[in-house]
């Protein structure tokens, strides 16, 4: 293999891992449709529960199945008291994306999957219940409180935001969150994903799956990215000194997270969308500075290296406005991402093949045996 | 893309998926290379903390390394009060498997990597810390006995026993296992391997990846295997019954397990010297009889689909032979092959590339908005 070859298949990059019907993320038109049905329809038309659904059984619902289905998520919000003792003794530093992982692991020893359990069963469970496990841990290492865990909103945004703050949310918020939920759904053989399926093709259960999906999205290369564009962006108090700030730190090579993408070559099809929605929430907000602050870094970014903000970047200032800390960015991810994650999940059942790829040698040849020095 | 093509991509067979120093799994020689020494050598000459150590640091320890090492690990032995408690909780019930990525992930929420913890400091903990984490929680279910996690034996394999049968273990199924842990320890871009480093590549923390690959070393065409090969062999009470059973379930074209390999073609290395140690073992277990059934089914299986016994084939036998309860065999495996996991990580993160396929897209065209029916 020449050294031009082997450059070529680093991190899979350009590398067809298998098929799928689920996400079509088009970097021709950069456009991205879930199911057939195109982002920015979905975005202005549907709810979270429309897309969850969507992507598991393959068609949006129709109106009695989406009042069903809400019901049916609804239900499943509480968890097991052994989990609340559980997510009592995880440590209050701990970062919420291993609470998480942990919770999601340790509901997998307590309602394990089986050959009887039907295929959506634990998508389902998941969808409903990840938030219950994280404002469950948060509230009592943050006050002693033992959360009540369904709120009584219809909507996972809903439950969400109520849960966080402990009144229901104005709409605005909870439809803003809605739509990121929708945006963070899916996204083709991203590595999370790309992780749930190499877990799932060993014929390994639900949640090792999803455990491996979370340990993934929870590094700043992937998930953790929203989080640190909100660190840079509280970095500015002027968009003149974020112009200045953003040309050092490109001039020091540093990393800026939250632009460009491995499929998309010259814009997000998420990023015009979400953007929409922070500005409106900065209205509101009264935001004077952060706002204008973001659309500066955007201009610099593309002026100097001809990068674009990829969903990261705005859904940061949208979470911000929306009041939500900043360490729970990327938990919020997941709440959203566990749709598509099942979704392939399912998909590599279906037709699945161990994956297995091969490593370039390029270790000491065969060494004789001796005694250690 | 032609339907060839897509083919020969499934499950990433023979694509390179990135350069490794680590180990060479040679289809050639059918020959297997820790760091340039050739398994055959270390598993007559070393013990499985010389492995470890050459594994994650690059060569074989002296023996004032090796002596320090043992100790090290003797010291990291101990687990959190707060991780005890959690295994406590976790039910009686539950995968051995669900326990250790449950407690792994657990340790990351009260032992979290930061910037300043040292390269080899949490594969260290966590070779020393898995036995304490199985027994603890396997004991405390089975006779609410709360075990102390330091047996006084100075090896792992010693350890593993000690703690399992709460008396010190034989030395003949203590350097079984010991060249069982070894021969576990590394398989290059094997799916649990894989796994760990597809998560390491979005700079995720070291448990993430660890609990990414114990979930994929728990499916049954992985990890797994060993425990379904244990199953197949308790079903026959002879060899020609055992001859009989194979041949209907290869003409009822049922997946035998503990058989063939993506990458060998004709033999793997490491089966020739695990069966001789379960077949010393069966002498002294006065065994009349599954050692010949595994033979005879070897046989068969050779006669009949040209496939030979992987290293998991002559492993179950020779742990049922120290007996070890079957669902311990998949744990145990993790015990092993957290030093590979280990290794690949650090190597993953000194030259990192995002991993990040591509999938063909094989779903509906994109669908025009209108109401659902």
């Amino acid at each position: 293999m020449t050294t031009h070859e082997k450059k070529k298949t680093g991190g899979l990059a350009g590398i067809v891992a298998g098929d799928s019907a689920i996400c079509l993320c088009s970097a021709d038109d950069e456009n991205l449709l879930y199911r057939g049905y195109s982002i920015n329809d979905l975005a202005s038309h549907t709810s979270f529960e429309d897309v969850a659904w969507l992507l598991l059984r393959g068609q949006l619902p129709n109106p009695t199945e989406l009042a069903d289905y809400k019901k049916r998520l609804r239900s499943m919000r509480d968890i097991p008291a052994t989990l609340k003792s559980i997510l009592e003794l995880i440590p209050s530093t701990a970062s919420m994306m291993d609470v998480l992982r942990t919770a999601c692991s340790a509901l997998g020893t307590m309602e394990p999957e089986t050959t009887s359990t039907p295929p959506f069963a634990i998508a389902d469970r998941l969808i409903a219940c990840f938030p219950s496990m994280l404002f469950y841990w948060f509230h009592y290492h943050k006050s002693g409180k033992k959360l009540v865990l369904d709120s009584g909103e219809d909507t996972v945004a809903g439950q969400i935001l109520h849960l966080l703050h402990v009144i229901p949310p104005k709409e605005e918020h909870r439809r803003a969150l809605d739509v990121s939920l929708i945006l963070y759904a899916e996204h083709e053989f991203n590595a999370s994903t790309f992780t749930v399926r190499t877990i799932a093709s060993t014929l390994s259960d639900f949640y090792s799956a999803i455990c491996g999906g979370i340990g993934a999205l929870r590094g700043p290369l992937h998930g953790g990215a929203n989080e640190w564009a909100m660190a840079l962006l509280e970095k500015f108090s002027t968009p003149a000194e974020a112009e200045k700030g953003i040309k050092q730190m490109l001039s020091d090579k540093k990393l800026i997270m939250g632009f460009g993408h491995r499929v998309y070559t010259t814009s997000d099809p998420r990023s015009a969308i979400i953007k929409k929605w922070a500005q409106k929430l900065s209205q509101t907000a009264a935001d004077g500075f952060l706002f204008p602050i973001a659309e500066q870094i955007e201009k610099i970014m593309w002026q100097e290296k001809h990068l674009f903000p990829n969903l990261d970047f705005y859904s940061a200032l949208t979470y911000h406005f929306s009041h939500i800390p900043t360490p729970m960015f990327t938990p919020l991810f997941i709440m959203s991402r566990i749709t598509g994650w099942s979704a392939h999940l399912l998909e590599q059942r279906a037709n699945n093949k161990l994956i297995r790829p091969l490593s370039n040698y390029i270790g000491p040849n065969h060494k004789a045996w001796g005694p250690q020095a």
